[in-house]
């Protein structure tokens, strides 16, 4: 985040100057026919100096190259809203308890028209004046852990969310809810059904694809929807809150373990792969979507195992990746390889004395699909066979990410490779389906 | 393939013996109060000496691991059926001429019962003989170019495909049909469209999900579509050719640069991303689903372009995704990387170092996104502009498979870096889709 680094330098800073514009101001660029509008907002500090960026009226930022022939105008004054977070409104000791524990992201931010910058809008009484319904919901404290978009977040940072969501259960709230960014909330999904077993409450995950400022945005929707599962919701499982559609009506909840991010922009980007949604909060009622779920039980004792090891890897097969590839990560000192292999679970015959050499030196290598849907069958042909008689895994249904999670908490678990190969074929939190759940068409 | 070996050794072969069984026999396998019975089939020669592979009713292959307690009987004679190749029917020569290249893959072959082996089943007599309506829609010549599943396709094999599809449009066919498997299917059509330009006739790839000794097989429709297309569509552009859903009423023809396998095992497997398909064959009739595309023009003169350089990385991101990895990939000599990144076009900025190595060594790296659905947008996001700066290229919406077989062909075309990148944004052969085209809800 640039807050208070406008990052112009050269040859942009030059134009802008001799216009007068600051950072806020609305300015016009013209290169021969082309013509944009815009409110000028700081760069990062990486950019180079032919490039101003310019948050369009559409809401989206765009870079314009400065060439030789660009002119630059100021044609607006930057509006310089203040922003005072109102007092917390009264609260309903009768309602629930929510925490709302935030790592950052679109969710948890509002944009700062003045800088341009994202701000994490997170305390409570700022969550109570962007959407002022919670109050009515549920009692929310609110705990800013990180400000981070999510293709930052790493394992070190699902460890400290688990234990941070663990420390609120202890304390006796109702559910959780963990704002998020969309980009790697699959992973830390899966991260945090595996670090937080035995759950008495559910653990709700929650992001955004349009920051509060657009008029699209899903913010507000999908964070209500969080905040009544959190507190009233029958389920004691971590699941992830986003709209089912592209329309605000019913927002679903998908298993930790078993949702994808599938579209680089909708607001119903998650899918449950391979399974259904665990349940839909739509007309104001819960309905559940699965028979087996865990129930909520707050005499449940929570299991918290936070441990993910580093050394494992995720390999997607294509035609003509080097065998030596595996080799590096064998090497390397990698424990365990997730081949996100073709169809019902292969790698090309090239790869297979790399194969065969990891698994002597001890490495699980496992096998997914980079289908995503359907479930793997090593059986069927030869080749399949073969990587099961080499040792390979096959992982059934799940999904290739969950599976590199997976295989990482593993690790943090047991150091003994005959054990961490028992735990990944155990179903511990619905990584795997049974085959008739969810798709009558195969076979 | 492992005719004529069966495969088996030690302990199964022991049990397999004492029953007096053979390869073909229906045999019976208890354990406790576990029954299979299948016909018994030969294993890889990989295999452990625990297990037996029968093949079950169900068309599938099941192995049963043999432990003290597991009991092994015969009963029943193998069946060991002759096939003789009926003579060729008698050819209407007013009909079109249709060439059938085959490379292997589930479509080319049927199981011979007797060894559970796999073989090809490409003459065009024996084609006939299996889908005798052929005879009716075009005057098929065969040839069968390799016989290997494609999870072994590489690049060699792309460009031996293209140049003998080449020479069969040169010798005047009305069109081409490719027989594949549909592991790498995505990445070998992606392959073809760049290989294969200014077609003047159809290329239709064609594959299928079950093989066709399987009551469920999908092998004779879809190659009754692909013949037809390749003998009367009026497009001239290289597609697949696959079940619409999973009943057989119709055919669909995606484009080469825009389909990806999305199942292990339904029949409707193909998905076009971010496009419409092509073209669909329902009611005996082709309808357009695109507005434009390639006609067929007899008069048009190839352009074929077969190599493809192999020094080009596909490397998918995910949360603690090594730095390192970047780095030996530049330290070996690779020209192009192809990142799979999350979301809108984004990696960890712990993997900014490493980029800007690579750039900094002339190496191409562009961005897709493992979403698979949408386009990127670098600029909505700090992140994603810092990427930018340090020279990442933003694909849009091309699927990462189909970046990466590009990438090589383009490396394949020209060594200059800056010619590279320009043929890398141009839109070739429909790899880029308009906006407009497929999703109302982007943006």
């Amino acid at each position: 985040m640039s807050e208070g680094f406008p990052g112009y330098r050269g040859h942009a800073l030059k134009l802008l100057k001799s216009a007068g514009a600051e950072i806020g101001d609305v300015i016009q660029v013209t290169k021969g026919e082309e013509v944009w509008e815009g409110i000028l907002i700081p760069r990062s500090e990486s950019g180079d100096e032919y490039h101003v960026v310019i948050k369009m009226k559409s809401g989206y930022n765009v870079g314009i190259s400065l060439d030789s022939k660009a002119t630059l105008v100021k044609i607006g004054e930057g509006v310089k809203p203040t922003f005072t977070p109102p007092a917390l409104p009264e609260q309903n000791h009768s309602l629930p308890r929510v925490a709302i524990v935030s790592t950052g992201g679109t969710i948890a931010s509002r944009v700062d028209y003045r800088t341009g910058g994202v701000r994490a809008a997170l305390s409570a009484s700022e969550l109570y004046s962007v959407v002022p319904e919670l109050s009515k919901i549920a009692v929310v404290d609110t705990e800013i852990l990180f400000s981070i978009f999510s293709e930052n977040i790493t394992a070190k940072h699902w460890t400290a969310t688990a234990k941070a969501v663990a420390k609120h259960i202890e304390n006796g709230v109702d559910g959780v809810v963990v704002a998020h960014g969309t980009d790697t909330l699959g992973y830390s999904a899966a991260a945090l059904s595996f670090a937080l077993q035995e759950l008495s409450v559910p653990v709700v995950m929650v992001a955004s694809q349009r920051s509060a400022d657009r008029p699209s945005s899903d913010a507000a929707t999908n964070l209500v929807g969080a905040v009544k599962a959190a507190a009233f919701a029958p389920f004691a499982e971590v699941v992830i809150a986003m709209h089912e559609t592209v329309s605000d009506t019913s927002i679903v909840f998908h298993r930790g373990t078993k949702a994808r991010k599938c579209h680089t922009s909708r607001r119903d980007t998650f899918k449950s792969i391979n399974a259904s949604p665990l349940a839909r909060w739509e007309d104001e009622d819960f309905r559940l979507l699965t028979k087996g779920y865990k129930k909520r039980d707050v005499t449940r004792k929570l299991k918290l195992q936070p441990n993910f090891d580093d050394r494992v890897a995720l390999i997607k097969a294509y035609p003509d990746i080097k065998p030596e590839l595996i080799n590096w990560y064998v090497e390397g000192g990698c424990r365990g390889i997730i081949l996100e292999g073709t169809g019902l679970g292969h790698v090309g015959d090239y790869l297979f004395s790399a194969i065969r050499n990891a698994v002597e030196n001890n490495v699980i290598v496992c096998m997914t699909s980079q289908c995503l849907w359907g479930r793997l069958n090593m059986n069927v042909y030869d080749q399949g066979r073969d990587l099961l008689a080499l040792g390979v895994i096959s992982l059934d249904d799940m999904l290739p990410e969950t599976a590199y999670v997976k295989l990482r908490w593993v690790f943090g678990q047991t150091t003994d490779v005959e054990e961490a190969k028992m735990l990944l074929k155990e179903n511990i939190v619905n990584e795997y389906s049974a085959r008739t759940l969810y798709d009558p068409n195969i076979i």
